[in-house]
Formats: structure tokens, sequence, C-alpha cells
């Protein structure tokens, strides 16, 4: 176990600016505000469209309380020319600049890299965007499950060809969104430990993200399969198409609960556990390249045993066999699962409006200085008057100049 | 466009000591490895099973080509005593350890964080588990369907209730996995800054990762909706519960093409490219909740028009009217799109075996130092003298002596 020394936040020191709205900018910035840096979150007078999405409490989106936790926000509107100096003085002040316009959208708004760094001239610059910064297709819209479906992933989320006539789904959540902020989060954290570091080299650095190119960076065999063989990898539904037994079963109850039992030992369990200890070691289901190829007389069967059970009884029998198992978790499973609840995964977050807000912990966990959630989604320009007076040195009546001229 | 000058690599100067297997560590030092870091794999004797996963030819893996790249393969038996003595010297040499055992197992092997950092005091160790570190389940076998289901993705990658009596798909590839991996990489970074920077703390810290916790932390709104009113999320099959239209259509060449038309005037335009432009403005249609309500109408009347035509002339439409649309690509699509080529994403890497082999690039793209595919996956154990010499200064005698007693 970790030794248990209490260290200062792991990102306090580092100042970022967020010009973003969306997913993929904000979600970059809430993993860093998440381990202790000072977010700095530039929204246009009408906010982060986030603000309104998914379900809401009084005109308040719930998940904006997640999403935009641990940063400051302050309204400017990038379209005046004062408020685009007062980004530059901002920028001069920071790390690092976390964006997800449309490629060339920033320089045209006048606050470009080249802009950007004469303001700071060692400003780490993360773009997120569909497809890069360059090349043919830059500049096309950029919508996440088109970007999800060009990296490959759509396509192998699916039933097998053939098995039913419905669109291949959708992972329910802008998955593409999250990673390439993940991405850009990871790639900027290298640029500054090789900018900062003793003997590193002081430079400037831009992490350029694409959507599509993130998903495709995950999809394993599939493109070296390809090229040497011309073998297209194709979805496998509910199962994985190297492995068996492995999939998810029906209950008595309607619920579906995951068994794995691709190994020889979880096989031979389950074989005993179902009543079919004849197929334990039998022709044709003594390897798991044989079992594979019986997949869909072994997931029948399987499937038939699990029938007969509730998803509770089920997993607990499955637990006492050591077999490894789970129900597919919804929210209520997830809000209740005793690991999360020990883990500070799955906390009640105080929230000004709401009173409290059910939230997921911070990732990754580091003992030694855990992340906090110290605010939740902060009201649109909540910090525009502290920011502005902490780093920039604004006095009040400059402040109120500038809110009179419509800038804050 | 980012400056033009050329730097060394973002994370040369940095050594990483993996001490891991399967997909998760594995894939967190590649990320580490294609920006510049020297990564050190331990492997067994009997090497890392992604060496036999997937497609393979004359016995080796191709993903593996990719999986192994730009790392260093050392074959040490970490059963020994004397091979436990070397990885502790290694470990002295390195600045971060990556392992992805079940918790406690490195430590029961006598090379436990507080093991290593007698080697090595500042050392960052980032372990990856299935649940953590700690907790009442963190012992449980992780197997990563597993870990998916537990963090809500599985529930959520789904048509929706009551449309078929089919399992919900897995995506296609091992993805939790890899977003461990990738947060795991991210956290060793942000601990890195903080130890190495000027002003920074000089000290050890620990990344704990889990699977579950790092798909949970990418539900968005799930977590708080649940909480403040009880909704449980559901999936939406190839749609957007929130947005519309939005969903993959069928084609006349049996494809499927994803158009993202959920603005108005994106939707606009889509209606009287379908032939039906009553529908811009009217009542039921006028207004992306009303659009969503009335989604399974518009579904099919969109699907009616796109089974006229084939995938390629439908895109070709699509495009002519600026209406965000793609393919649902698959490897054959992704190996010939020409802005992952333009960007080097899809490349061919030399393999001593292979010729050549197909790869994804290198992400995050940082264009002053581009990440390179030094090498495709090493044979096992290729480097274990190269490394043993070069970084612990072991002589021809010593290394002779490890081979002969069974420790390389």
């Amino acid at each position: 176990m970790p030794s248990k020394i209490s260290l200062k936040s792991v990102l306090s020191g580092l100042r970022v600016l967020e010009i973003g709205h969306f997913v993929a900018a904000p979600f970059c910035t809430r993993l860093l505000a998440d381990l202790g840096a000072d977010v700095i979150k530039i929204e246009p007078p009408a906010g982060d469209p986030v603000r309104q999405w998914g379900e809401m409490v009084e005109g308040r989106s719930l998940w904006w309380s997640m999403h935009g936790r641990n940063k400051r926000s302050v309204v400017i509107d990038l379209k005046s020319e004062k408020g685009r100096e007062i980004v530059l003085r901002l920028a001069a002040e920071c790390d690092v600049v976390v964006e997800n316009f449309r490629p060339g959208q920033l320089t045209r708004m006048g606050l470009g890299p080249d802009v950007l760094r004469k303001a700071r001239p060692d400003l780490i610059v993360a773009h997120i965007s569909g497809y890069g910064q360059d090349g043919p297709g830059a500049h096309r819209a950029a919508f996440g499950v088109i970007g999800e479906a060009i990296g490959g992933l759509r396509y192998l989320t699916n039933h097998a060809p053939g098995m039913i006539d419905l669109p291949p789904v959708r992972v329910g959540v802008s998955i593409g969104d999250s990673i390439a902020g993940l991405y850009a989060a990871f790639g900027l954290m290298t640029a500054l430990w090789q900018r900062d570091r003793a003997g590193g080299d002081g430079q400037a650095r831009t992490i350029d993200v694409a959507l599509t190119e993130s998903m495709l960076s995950m999809m394993e065999g599939m493109l070296p399969e390809y090229g040497a063989l011309g073998k297209i990898k194709q979805p496998g539904g509910g199962g994985i198409s190297t492995a068996a037994p492995s999939n998810a079963y029906p209950t008595a109850d309607g619920e579906w609960v995951l068994i794995a039992a691709n190994s020889e030992p979880l096989f031979a369990k389950l074989m005993a556990l179902t009543g079919h200890p004849e197929l334990i070691g039998a022709p044709g289901y003594s390897s798991n390249p044989e079992r594979v190829a019986n997949v869909e007389f072994l997931d029948r069967l399987i499937g038939e045993w699990t029938r007969e059970f509730s998803a509770d009884d089920l997993t607990t029998r499955l637990d006492e066999n050591d077999i490894p198992n789970s129900k597919v978790y919804t929210a209520a499973d997830c809000a209740s699962d005793p690991q999360y609840l020990a883990r500070g995964m799955v906390r009640d977050v105080p929230d000004r409006h709401f009173g409290k807000v059910l939230q997921a912990g911070v990732v990754p966990h580091i003992p030694e200085s855990p992340g906090a959630v110290r605010w939740a989604g902060p009201d649109l320009g909540e910090h525009s008057r502290e920011v502005l007076t902490e780093v920039l040195g604004l006095d009040p009546v400059e402040i109120e100049e500038l809110k009179r001229d419509g800038v804050l």
C-alpha cells in the first residue's frame, strides 16, 4: 500500500486557460482541475451549451455540476477587442491553453497560437478537434458520433453481421470526445514535464488531438491484421471473438449478467455448476479455440441455465463458485456499489442550487494527495471579478468599466 | 499553425519500467514509448500473452507489432531471488514503474512499492487494476468486460429496452483496459511534473487506476441525474437520446451511414434533400426536443430515403449539401482514409518478421517533436543484454552467469 504522507495536490502550481465548450476540452480541463490545477474557463455571455444539456432542475443542468466542477468561470465577449486583450493577458499568466474550436477558428478570432505565444512564449497549446489541425479533411464539421465511426469504433459495436436489421449502436455517452479530452490531458502533461523539469528544454509545444485518431489508436490489432491479411475485424455482439464462453446472459427477472469463464479452470467450474460436467475436457470444448468454434451452442446452453435464476441469485451462485461475473450495472447499481462507495468514487458533492449532487470521484486516485471536489460547476461568470482582480490585478473601477462596455 | 522548430522527443530523458501484461499496462507504456520514453518491459520467460493474441503469422501476433512497439524487452524470471534483485536495480534507474497485477501480487513477489522505493526513493508507481488497490472489492478477478459493465458502459451500449432479445453488445475492443491505461499515463505524468519541476516537491507518488472507475468517470450526467431525480439513464440504440435526427441509416448496398442533422439549419437541409420540405419548421419538428419526441417517425422517413442510394452515392449527396455524415468505417475504410494517411495516422512500419505492418500513428500529434515508431514490437528478450549492459553496467561474464542460472 502507498505511504501515508500527505502531499499537496499533484497539479498545484499549474494554471490552465480553457477556451472550450461542449465535451472534449471541458472534460480535459475537469481532469486537470480535479487534481488541483487552477482552471480558468472562458465562457461567452451565453455560457457553455452543456449548462443546458441533459436533465435540468429549475433550468440548471445536473451534468454541469460535474462537468464544470473545480473550475473558475469567467465570462468574456471574445468578439470585442477589449475581451481579446483580457484573454491575452490571462494567457500570459497561464501554463497551458486548451481549446476545441474548429481548426483555424481561434486564429480568426485573433487568438491563434502565435498571438498567444507573444503573450507567453513557452505556452503549451492543446487543440482538440474532430480530425486534427491539418490535412485535407481538417475542416469538416466534427460531430462526436461521426468521429467515433471514422475511428472504427462504431462498426465493431454491433451484433455479428446478419444477426439483426438495426443500426450499430452508439456507446451511450460521448466516449470519443472524452477519450480525446483524456489524450489532450496526457499530452499537455508530457509537454509540461519536458518544459519545466530540471534539464528540460523550456520549450512551448502544441498538442494536436483528433477525436478520430484518439479512437483509432485504441483499435488494437485491427489495422495490423487488415494490412497483413486483408482481414476486416468484425463485431461480435455480446461476446469476444477470441474467447469463449464470455458473454452477457439473460436472467429470470429480465436482466443480463456477464460471465467470463474462458480459461480451463473457470470453464470446468461453470460446466459443473450448470449441470454439464460432460463438456469438461470433451472434444470441441477442451481449449479456448475449440470453444470459440462452438460458441453458439455454448452460449445457448449457458443462457438456458441462467434464465432459471434472478440476477441476484445467479450472481450469488457464481460468486460462491469463484466464477467472474457481474450484473450489467445501471446508474442505480453504480450508485450503491460498495467498492465505489468505499473509495469515494460515488460521492455527494455540495451544490448551491441542488443542495447536493451525486458525482463520480477523481480518477486517477493518488493516495498521497487525493483529488478533491472543491466546488461544483460554477455559475456563469461566477469568478470573473475574482480572477481579473487576483490574476491580472485589475481594480474595481476597471472591472466596472469592462462590465459597462459589455466585455464581461 | 504550430511553429516549425524541431525539438527533441517530448519524453526523452524519461525511463519507465513496465512489469505488466495483457492490455492496460502495456497500452499505457506504449503511449509513453511513442513519445520518446525509454520503456523497459520486464517479461517472464513465457512472454506477455499478447504475443499470442489475435491473428498470427508464423506464430507471431500482428497486434504485438503495434502493442510492443518502441519498447525494450528484457526477460527476467521474477520467481528467482536474483531476478528480483535485477528488477530492483533497474527500478533504481527508472522514474516510473507501471504494473497491472492483481492488488498485492507485486508485494507478494517481493517487489512492493516500499521495496521499490528503497531502491529509488522518488519513484512514481502506477498500479492499474480492475477495482483499485483498496476497498472491499479490490481483490476480485478483473476481466475487462466485467469492469466495463460495472463502470456503466455496457448497459448504455444497447438498443432501447424491449427492442431486441439479444444481449447488450460489447464495444469490439478492450476499451476499458485502454482507457485505464491512458488514465495511468496521464496520472503518472502529473506526478512526474510535480516531482521534477522547478519548485516541485521531489516526492514519490502512487497512481492507483481502476478500470471500473475509469469508465465511471466518463458517464457524463448519469450519476448526477440518478441522484437528483432517480432517473436511470437508458440506452438509445443507434441514436442519441437528446438529439434528433442523428443515427446510422441503411443504404441500398447493405451499409450504414451516419447522419447528424440535429441543428435547425442542418435539419432543414436534410428535409429539403429527402423531399420533405413540408417538415421544415412544422409543428412537432421545429425544435430539437420536438424532433426527439418524434424520432421514430423521422428515422423511418430518413431511412426510406437513404435506402435508395449506395453508401458512396449517399455520402456524396450529403457532402454536397454540407450535412455531416460518414460511412461506418471498417478496417478497410480506416486504412484508406485520406486524412489519416496525410497525418501519418495510418502508416506502414518496418517489422523484421512481417516485412512491414500497418499501424496506427502516434497520438497525440506534437508537431514540434512528433512521436515516431522507432521499432515494431520486439522479440522476447531482444534487449536483455543491451539493457543490463547499458543501464546496469553488467559485463558479459555476469550476463552469461545469469543466463546459465535461468534468471534471464
